[in-house]
């Protein structure tokens, strides 16, 4: 009796794909026949390492995120690289774990004075960023059954993956609420507007109500997507490697998750860019790009599954549900 | 500085809801609000207590999951609760774990011939069985505004909420691919049938690729809704307490997510379902009725959100982050 679920594919090595497509495709098969320019490299100065003081078992922890790309969330991405180049966060913590939604880190203190004071030259990012004009949006020929697969989203928005990453657009005559600065309803947002979505694993700027926060404290989703923060939070990455070291912590029982036991924090010993850590090599990740051939069909059929395990395909998809085909490149 | 989001509401003591509902209103201020005919009681004969062995500190580990109502995959409940009053569970482990994915219990065992007994009487039950025809859909008045908020699904389904839980209607004419038993498509499936919907803590029946699975094997969902399960997989319950027993455990490193290690293994110390529970007072719970004024008022202000946090409203919410209202009633 074989009773496993084929597992979640949100990142994977090379080496555990098997090489044979069989028939019907699967997401897997699809990865494995994806020529080698289908994949991007990911530039290790988008990346932040963060490492997170051993478990009580003496192992280490390591968490890989990905800097979200222009032109989305650069306000926020431009503090965050400067927080990372001044060793900010070092000796900072993981101080807030709620289940099915965050886990957060960061100084965690709410009283300014006793806070840890920021780097000079950060930015008060307006909440206008949260959105942006895209150029060009992904490639025609991709689009069509891209666009099939993902045409409706209870969000009411248009989904749409840009270099590698699930987005949001805005378009014209749809029912969307926006608000002005103002709180003023903007009834029909311009057609190019587009922003980035929650999805698991994403990296937002936590915030107060009145600001849109700094980027020192961030946090990563582990649960379901929370697309209601879409346009309310910064989202500037994404966890590519080692979420089970935020996933797996233990949940807080302090108010909103919080540990209220100081001890219960995680020290972080150390975030650094990817072509800043102290150890070579530095780390290499590629993706799948969205403007392939090989992504287009790799939605179309995590929408469709059809294989043996499968009896009935659902026929359409959400977009956090597409998981964007990341792998570790391995060094020679 | 003020640091927090607003933490999930999956389920929450009633002591932690603020009495003055502000304005505009939250999801929390509603819920406060709801009077106590909106709440509906959780009979303890329909809900399983899993008791995992203490941690390494010696914390104890309580699982509480509700079972499916009828008419949703009683073939499987049917089976479910023969194994919990033959204590089948106990001495079984969980025994896999994926990140973003499912935590799984049962016996495990992938040889037949090693495998432990199962009860007798147990049922095969067919795939026709992922569906069923609802008798009475929810209160037309209450649908209206569900209905508004809830009219766009990736899945190529209506979804709606039956005795508080999440559901998928087929409904004719939607593009639905489905297939009989033979793997005959059926083109225009029949306007009443429904299933129910993989979300955060749903319990399904894992299975192999030529069965659908007695029940003795189960998993929770501790990710992203993998809703591309449904109709391909039998969901037969939802975790309503003690989650984070099983979303914080180590991920398997094995094939597939199983924990190589069998010293890794959580052991079941027992499963009883919640009118069998060797204590007293047995779990009471109760669940925020769906066919309420104050569960369709919940729905649109999840979909909604305009309190001082949330700059834009969504518009609009996915079947899974509706997230239930369900709280643990305390005894006298």
């Amino acid at each position: 009796m074989k009773l496993f679920l084929a597992p979640a594919l949100l990142a994977f090595s090379s080496a555990a794909i098997a090489q044979d497509a069989p028939d019907p495709p699967t997401p897997a098969s699809i990865i494995a026949a994806a020529p080698a320019a289908d994949w991007r490299p990911i530039d290790p100065a988008d990346l932040l390492v963060m490492t997170l003081a051993p478990d009580r078992d003496g192992n280490p922890r390591q968490v890989v995120i990905q800097l979200m790309p222009a032109p989305f969330s650069q306000g926020w991405v431009g503090n965050i690289r400067a927080l990372a180049k001044a060793h900010w966060w070092d000796g900072t913590s993981v101080y807030r774990v709620v289940d099915n939604w965050v886990a957060q880190w960061g100084d965690g203190e709410d009283d300014e004075a006793k806070a840890k004071p920021l780097p000079e030259g950060l930015r008060e990012v307006p909440e206008s960023e949260y959105l942006t004009r895209l150029p060009v949006l992904t490639d025609a020929a991709v689009r069509g059954p891209i666009s099939r697969t993902l045409d409706s989203d209870p969000y009411r928005v248009q989904p749409d993956f840009f270099q590698g990453w699930p987005i949001a657009r805005l378009l014209p005559g749809q029912p969307i609420v926006a608000v002005d600065a103002q709180g003023r309803p903007i009834p029909d947002p311009p057609g190019e507007l587009a922003g980035p979505v929650h999805c698991y694993g994403s990296v937002g700027v936590a915030r107060d109500t009145e600001t849109t926060g700094t980027g020192s404290e961030l946090y990563a989703v582990i649960g379901h997507a929370p697309r209601q923060l879409d346009r309310n939070i910064a989202v500037v990455g994404r966890v590519i490697e080692g979420i089970e070291h935020l996933s797996t912590l233990p949940r807080g029982q302090g108010e909103a998750g919080v540990y209220d036991d100081a001890a219960l924090r995680v020290p972080i010993v150390s975030v650094r860019l990817g072509n800043e850590v102290s150890y070579l090599p530095q780390p290499h990740f590629e993706y799948l790009a969205s403007d392939s051939g090989s992504f287009a069909r790799y939605v179309e059929v995590r929408a469709n599954r059809n294989d043996a395990f499968y009896k009935v395909p659902a026929g359409g998809i959400d977009v956090c549900n597409v998981q964007v085909p990341i792998r570790r490149v391995m060094s020679e």
